[in-house]
């Protein structure tokens, strides 16, 4: 991250009226049940340290979901217009005259965040979504620029600091690259923040959007990698995405089989589950780590911890410098998303199927469809 | 641990009827209900790798009187006659001829437990505490020798496999040290296992027993330490034992305070309560580790874990290695238990005022009063 060029409008606060801006077509909602439509926004003209991408590509990941249906109204209120979308790849077509990681005609990709205080120990360590001062999310966040909120990825173009603009490398399909900078950089973190190494055994619960990122990276980081599912029919699948067995999390037997054996669970879960059952599952020292947020509370005995010193831990995304490494790591090991590619007009209807679980693995948006 | 000779009998699982055995006068209870009062057993004769402790101490630990109370019914249902104790500092009086690391006239403690398998990859590490299948306890487990159970350290004598035992420096006050081997290792390990240096924040939940310990270890390795408590009068006693702080966990204002600052919380809090207002007192990268078990399952949010990529996590005890480290600690600094010294009639009584937490902070039993 270059802080020098990065964090001056963000760490002064002010607004800059005579920024200038111009407009771009986006799908946005209006309100928490109207669905999205075409609509046009503002984009600020790039500032020095700023590069205007021509969004190609955008993934749509469930926090889009709960975005615009105002589901985290207590913690995250939704304001509207709300323009989701933080999966972005694009093509850079401006860059400012302070830019040096990006020319014009560079592929680039925006993940969850655009900006962060650039001066707390998180930021200085390069963990910006651990920022003190909460980091700038790509959509629904305070934009300190322009003022009011940020707009995301279901947009024509976007223009941020290049500090939080990620490079693509050649050999990745670009469609296929845009969940990496949220599903993909959520679960590559936490398998190397808790040092999933060659041989270990690895768990992963859920197999969707985020689960079938872990199973790739878990696999390829050449643990013996176990998807815990609750419906058997995706046995076939998750053998393919890397799992070398699949367990069904129902089957009481089938998880007794596995006591006391996993090095490292990552739980992709969202919906309401009994993670004990999955601490029991770790060896001593082991850990699980949630990276997706069930609405309740979850019940934990502490006999599940303290009974073979086991940790329970959560993860948030990944920072910026860390998302370059992902990428990288996919192009080096010719890893990408499995996705659907749509039409932004097919965006509603996309959402209800992504509601079901209906996709194979993430939606990924054409934006050449917003033209 | 000296493997060849500690674990031959613990591993063929054989009793030995030809083994002999000697009367031992005690206290045990006969009941849930009956308190305790005075009794015999039987002890085994020392075989070659054991030693004959004359005990001198034994402290009381709030595990006896769950155990006594079989409170633990569904999961270590209580065998009676039971006779609890696993705080034991005594006189080595005979020494196996094959025992290397005692000979009479030491000083020696016994601690929670006195078997293991010795050969799991846990026992390898010198974790015994978790060996895979689980140790042999001080009382209330499977003797494996004489058959029946194990009884603990309320009684004249004790004979263990020396491999169980701990050697006590010199320095140490004999009655002052018995707490050491369960209250004192229970804290030091998990502090000494997630790392606690110099200068950093670390917290205690709870000043008991536990706690007492907790604060005087997080003291002497050099942390700015804080005790959360639920009474105001235990701050001077706080301050005089290694706290820097005191916070009134029921005051949330004063708890605000403290957001995100902590780098470890030691909760040694056995009431229920609730962890989720610790966790948000972890800075990024935090542990908040359990070592006391409330009764029901806590209820956790996932985002407490997540905002901040912080761990819950629980430790028991430690294994014998990590016990003498202690003692030797404990030695070189001068530490020791605060304790309160009873005669043995007196445990009835003693047990009504541990129950309401009547105590600074631990009782030690005066072993001469049993002759």
């Amino acid at each position: 991250m270059s802080e020098t060029t990065s964090s001056a409008s963000v760490r002064d606060g002010g607004h800059s009226p005579l920024q200038g801006t111009y407009p771009a077509k986006a799908y946005s909602a209006q309100s928490a049940t109207s669905g999205l439509a075409a609509s046009s926004i503002q984009r600020r003209n790039p500032r020095p340290q700023d590069i205007q991408i021509e969004i190609l590509y955008c993934g749509i990941c469930h926090s889009d979901l709960h975005q615009v249906g105002n589901e985290w109204e207590g913690a995250a209120p939704t304001v509207y217009p709300c323009v989701p979308g933080h999966e972005i790849v694009g093509r850079v077509v401006k860059a400012g005259s302070a830019v040096k990681k990006f020319k014009e005609g560079d592929l680039s990709a925006v993940g969850c965040m655009v900006g962060s205080c650039g001066v707390c120990a998180s930021c200085s360590e390069g963990l910006e979504q651990y920022c003190e001062q909460f980091p700038v999310l790509t959509y629904n966040g305070e934009d300190k620029v322009l003022g009011g909120v940020t707009y995301g990825g279901y947009s024509e173009s976007i223009v941020v600091d290049e500090a939080f603009a990620l490079r693509v490398p050649n050999e990745l399909d670009p469609a296929a690259t845009a969940p990496l900078v949220c599903a993909g950089i959520t679960t590559y973190s936490p398998l190397r923040h808790w040092n999933v190494l060659k041989g270990q055994k690895v768990g992963v619960v859920g197999l969707g959007g985020l689960g079938h990122m872990a199973l790739k990276f878990a696999n390829a980081f050449g643990a013996h990698v176990v998807l815990f599912t609750t419906s058997r029919n995706k046995t076939e699948d998750a053998l393919r995405l890397g799992a070398h067995e699949v367990v069904l999390s129902k089957n009481e037997a089938e998880m007794r089989k596995h006591a006391g054996s996993f090095d490292f669970i990552l739980d992709t879960a969202s919906a309401d589950h009994d993670c004990n059952a999955y601490l029991n599952l770790l060896k001593r020292d082991g850990t699980l780590t949630l990276v997706g947020a069930p609405s309740h509370p979850m019940s934990v005995p502490a006999f599940g911890l303290i009974m073979g010193r086991r940790q329970l831990a959560g993860s948030l995304i990944g920072g910026i410098r860390e998302t370059q490494e992902t990428l990288n790591f996919c192009a080096e090991n010719g890893i990408t998303a499995d996705i659907e590619l749509i039409r932004i007009q097919q965006i509603n209807e996309a959402y209800e199927r992504l509601r079901k679980g209906d996709v194979k693995y993430r939606f990924v948006i054409d934006m050449a469809s917003l033209k």
